[in-house]
């Protein structure tokens, strides 16, 4: 029995299952830090759901209330994660030098209640999944916010490791 | 004098003593990164209170205000802190690969103030330290949001370093 | 033409221009990692914006609206920052270990809109860009929030990059 096993068992801490991730994402990821040399990383700033031509369009302003679409949620951070991956291009010239993403962060912009967090944030999970398989593998954090710039509907962080 | 030294000094900024952590928790965490190799992060994904049967309790959903009880608050943080270890156990097979945890981001649900948040965030900090010794202080961001999902009342994140 | 690249072709999803950043802060940051070793990064707990005595000055209280004033959000923000910058002076000795900041993450106390998110946390921004030049340029992610722990304006949190 490990010392910290020990220790949950004397606080009587009992560990439930572990829950399964219900999307795109999994619960946790491990960095490779593989001996001799760990692997960098790169942190990609919050980006919004800007379009093609640069600009937000009104259907990606504004907040999230009990009777927004999910859809248009879901469409706003997929367009969130296709703007992280224009910037891990012009970081990296290939997207290959990917090794996996480590972790999104999806802020949503929500007047009060929102129900479909979890499903909006999928739009941003299942590009990186669709784009790039197994590598595409991500922790994830999705939380409701007072406000975001640009008054936008979402705004998505990432953080990947990469290759030399 | 050092060279950011000299520069504070151009601009005029003058460093306060730096504020001691009030709980729990340290106000920062360096990672090893020793020579010749660095270890691996472990990167959880947010979690919910959910409870052993991976069930959402009534008592720890909905929005937190003026007249809210900072122990609910506080029991639904440690709850998501015990997911975390579970995770983590679900990752590591033993919890005494964890070196240290570098950081718990805690975000709870609110509808407008709520005095007790760092008391709230208490619950996941003591948890880490009571399970984890020294290992188990951490470097923290708390903050409030405008929802999160399936309306619970707390979410919180974390990133390990931890042993090959 | 890469893995990745084909990958995107066939899922018709077409790359924009990365958004360039429109302050002083950066898309994306690389970590270093160089073989044969890491450097290893320090982790900065959520500053408020305490001032030189370690109290919360009341215009650096309370929640950003329509008509609140983006200079006071700004300074609450550069305050954090000066006092992220007090952390790391204790905990590295010397300033001059950073090797960069690779990410703040900024959080405001928001009623309902406050249009001038990224100009506010630009005082954090430019206050780690003034002082530590090239090394100061880092990822960041603005939201704004429903509350924050004694009801401060601003919450910034920092990783940075240091040398052993």
């Amino acid at each position: 029995m490990s010392q910290t096993a020990k220790r949950l068992a004397e606080l009587g801490v009992v560990l439930p299952k572990a829950a399964a991730p219900v999307a795109n994402y999994a619960p946790f990821v491990r960095t490779s830090g593989m001996a001799p040399s760990a692997l960098p990383q790169l942190w990609v700033s919050g980006q919004l759901p800007l379009g093609p031509d640069g600009k937000l369009d009104e259907r990606h302003k504004g907040k999230l209330g009990p009777e927004s679409s999910a859809d248009v949620a879901r469409e706003a951070a997929e367009r969130c994660a296709i703007n992280i991956l224009a910037q891990a291009q012009a970081a990296l010239g290939d997207l290959d030098k990917i090794v996996r993403v480590i972790r999104l962060g999806g802020f949503f912009n929500v007047a009060s209640s929102f129900d479909a967090l979890p499903q909006a944030m999928n739009g941003a999970s299942d590009l990186m999944a669709h784009v790039l398989g197994e590598r595409g593998r991500h922790a994830r954090t999705t939380v409701g916010v007072a406000h975001l710039p640009m008054n936008a509907l979402a705004e998505v962080e990432a953080v990947f490791e990469i290759s030399f």
